[in-house]
């Protein structure tokens, strides 16, 4: 029960530390019949993976995924299938100086406090290095929403106080690839990229926000009362490190509107209904209603500095930090795909719970 | 796998419609030995049921709670606690006009693919009215939370664009309470009043905020990875009907700080490590850290309206909708004492499983 | 955690002690659209409830169950369906001598130990009593089996040393009902009444078998490795008050037994692959494989006697014990609704989960 | 929700097939603080592993398992423990003659109606070589109950016919290990090792019985109703391949007895309060008593038999089946490791939980 199993019929459990031998997943209720190979998984990896850019943490990573069960033939049994991904930079001595030392706003106090210990290296399991895991099992997810015509889509939509002002409706892939920021804005792609090597040449750290739409969801996932579909989204995001709040639809601006202006009207478009503005953010009562999932998170800056901080010890004593190693100046481009992962881990585990809502 | 069951080791089972004879909780997982009668459970429900104010709506409900098993003589037997809460002012007749209409924003068309059928009177399990149950399901985890001294406090921050500027650190339970609409600030309470008032005159209604603080929990509530605490707390208040979005500490803010500006550096007091801000709104790595547990809720405006809306019925064609019944003009003031008892159900959650987290 | 909480995806909470106000139920997971009243449930209950037969006891309870939630018009609505039996007969004075006296046999030390306390009158949790809410969920997943033609029948097949000699194909529910033994072997069925009623001339009590078989399982119910249907069957039964063994197909008997004497041929015969012999007992893999499911289980003697026992109090001291109260001479006969109703739930159970096995 | 995780609190995630790359498990839920390293593990699984005798299968797999994650110095660290076991003699040419024809009693029939496909080689996901990772698993529980002194042993008692008389509180590891039976009993070890020798010959399986005594164990661990701690050991050892039957005290033959037979008197030994008889097993009310657990499980003879049998294949038509490959011709020795892996996992589970049953 270490709260690292997630999801209910799709269940994701995760494994391993920033300088363990591997980091890894077991996908559990995957159903039978789905192609799968190691191809399927490593482009959403490579979308995470740390070096990738001269915007992100130069770590060297190639991030290899190996399926070692559940495959056969390039099919899925049924059976759990074993995600294993071998850690290989890690560079344990980089943090010999924080054995006695909690870094400010990481969690090392809060581990050693719960644990009585804590593994120094990497952070060890508050690393965000074991999100490759999550990645990994998302990308199977992904492939099972596929079948059923489900995409999912997030992108950078603020660095700093960086915003971009684009519509939603004309973000695709393409643009989010087009920088290395994975913001589809031209113009605000590059002020963010600015923005970052500043931050970073300081040795400090910036915030960013994502946003992620669902396209194609078919009207009926989510359950009513507690499992609510953004109740598990919001779950999801809020579980990913640095992430500080999370909005659905409108958000809290919709706070400052009236019911009046607020309700998504219905409306019979010919062949199905569907609604004339999208505040509900594609969610009304917890269930899907057709219309495109849309919703953000916000990151707070990288807790790790290259800068001199104040601190205390293990034993109280107040120290000051000189952090090594190889960090993210701002965590929102590799974050995108995490972002999409669990949007996927989510939106396929309520694919499989919709299927026992009817009697046959 | 209704989505019904909420928590781990303190679980709440939630049943009931609106319009149904009662609405209930089964609480399973509340340790032996806690002194426990309906005495305790009343305040809490007293606080979120309606008729209580000129705010809210005037369905006349005593919502009283009677405890059907797990206490014996006055004291919880570790076994399940079922809590009861009669309907007493169903008026099913005020949903005739609906039985074939989608009220705008509101779960009718999502029931209604979902499920193939769906009760119409009150919203049935989409009703706001089965919070009763996890109110009362919350108190006995606040009665359990209080014998570690954790204190949780949740007020009205905002009702459309009026904000509170107080000082957290200087709000009471008496400021709460001094208004109906739950504001401590004075007079930014009156604003909010009007503002209710003049909405629900005009047959509309308007969104809030509700912020909400956690003290004097012990360091090392939580899990690392995917059961992180603001994990569960982010799930939670978004289970909560008309919620859209969460924010813990620093939320869509920090965004655009620096990290040399937002972490919260370790000091030792004293007594205790402590931090110098608290951005990090008391958890770090999904593990509480001491400081005051600091998060915030945005609730659009209630979807029903008493004023003509334009909609599609069942069979697709368009109608104006007129809807009548009693309802709530703004959600908050009751919303209220809803986010204290989700609070409480995730931290009594987390506390037990803290139990199990090192080795004798 | 109380252990109240049985299934994956039809899930039972159960709650209610002996002599408190009543004893309940809430089923989750049922999906939408089943028609279902309290006159599906009763029936069954009936043939549980105390009072029915000169050779049970005597309490007087008519076990009249409530629908509290999850169905409107007659059909379930896919939430959480509460189910209400008011306890009517409770006399709890008869349980005042018991109060600092260990019965032998029962659960009154180890709860007491457990919890610090316990709930003395009528045994509390651990009284058979609470079958009742076990018995009523499961006849809900007896009207779903019933959709897909899965029958359940179960019997009385040994009371002391006296065992059945009919062929289990002959067997029927008209000869199971024909005796208040339960036993459908007439003669035999006779024997074991006057044994019955032999032992409780004598405030003695005595153990006895219970077989079942589920006729026209579909292939493919159970899941490999840990939830195989024979594993969750086990645990079914194993709960159920008094039991102290479970077997399926060929059981303790097969042992003996060689590969080439045991192994179930397969063979077609023209509609479908079936096996020439059933040792496996309808499983195989912990999958059914489309033969008639057919398990035993063996329960004690119901260890609360009306003759004087030597035993221990609270502190130590060694006392005698005269029960008095209104008991079972042998659990068997009132035992049968209740493996049905536990079989029908792990089957029920086991046939949601089937619906995510393979990609559709 | 393959089936492949066990426990509630204590965790195992279970993957892997016979002929993949490697079989594995991951342990959730281990506190923090427990001394473990690959050397606590490897004995048990050298227990279990093939080829050890002359009476099991001659595949030669050292089962060397690697621990990949959740310790750092050797100490555990709260976080998933994951555990590898490469296969190294994979030898899927032996079932080529398999592809489309289904061996009596096995998977192979069910498996491929279930999922629509199946993993031929070796049996995949059926094959009791899973059980290393139950086995690995199971090591790390021990290591958790032995803290607190509770010892897990079992034995094989039967073997065909042939039964051991020995009783059992002369029982010791040094007896069970004598002999490659693991019976304790010399003389019966020798006709058993006679008869599994000669059946072998046949190329033919015999079945046998294991009975578990768990010593130590402290009155409390258990939870009354569905979890009760006999029907969380019947669904373990159901979950064993080719069990058959479980009893815990005095199974199918307490049946036989009278209430003033079989119940078990509590006396008082000067230290604690114990029972003079114990037909219990040890469990009382589903919570342990404070006296040795005992329970027996059957197996039947393994389905796997090198001579001609009759099945069918996969279009139906009629085929003599001729098996080749490495197997056992009696599970039972080698089951021994299985089922107090699988009773450890049980226990440590409901001693974590039993943490949780009381405020503090």
């Amino acid at each position: 029960m270490s709260g690292s199993i997630f999801g209910t019929l799709f269940k994701v459990i995760n494994w391993g530390e920033s300088h363990g031998p591997a980091v890894g997943a077991v996908v559990d209720g995957c159903p039978a019949g789905l192609p799968l190979s190691e191809a399927d998984i490593q482009p959403l990896l490579d979308k995470r993976k740390p070096g990738q850019s001269h915007l992100v943490t130069q770590r060297k990573e190639s991030d290899t995924v190996q399926i070692l069960s559940g495959v056969v033939d390039g099919i899925t049994t049924g059976t759990p299938i074993s995600l294993y991904i071998p850690n290989q930079s890690q560079r344990s001595k980089d943090y010999h100086n924080m054995q006695q030392v909690f870094r400010p706003s990481h969690a090392d106090f809060t581990y050693f406090k719960k644990y009585g210990l804590r593994d120094v290296a990497g952070g060890g399991r508050s690393s965000a290095r074991i999100t490759a895991g999550w990645v990994a099992a998302g990308a199977i997810a992904m492939k099972i929403l596929d079948t059923e015509g489900i995409q999912i889509m997030a992108w950078v939509s603020q660095v700093g106080n960086i915003k971009t002002n684009l519509n939603a409706n004309d973000i695709t892939t393409e643009l989010i690839e087009h920088s290395a920021t994975r913001c589809p804005d031209k113009k605000q792609a590059k002020l963010m990229e600015q923005k970052i090597l500043e931050v970073r040449k300081q040795g400090d750290t910036i915030g960013g926000c994502i946003r992620c739409k669902v396209k194609h969801v078919p009207v009926g996932l989510g359950e009513p009362v507690y499992d609510k579909l953004e109740a598990d989204l919001a779950k999801a995001m809020l579980s990913i490190n640095a992430s500080k709040g999370f909005t659905i639809g409108s958000g809290f601006e919709g706070v400052e509107l009236q019911g009046s202006e607020h309700n998504d009207l219905f409306i019979n478009d010919g062949d199905s209904i569907k609604t004339k503005t999208n505040r509900s953010g594609g969610i009304q009562g917890g269930i899907s209603n057709g219309m495109d999932i849309d919703f953000s998170v916000a990151f707070k800056p990288v807790s790790t500095l290259l800068m001199p901080q104040s601190t205390v010890d293990t034993e109280g004593n107040e120290q000051i930090l000189q952090v090594k190693g190889r960090h993210d100046p701002c965590v929102v481009p590799r974050a995108v795909p995490i972002v999409e992962a669990m949007a996927a881990l989510v939106l396929c585990d309520h694919l499989l719970r919709s299927r026992c809502s009817k009697l046959r």
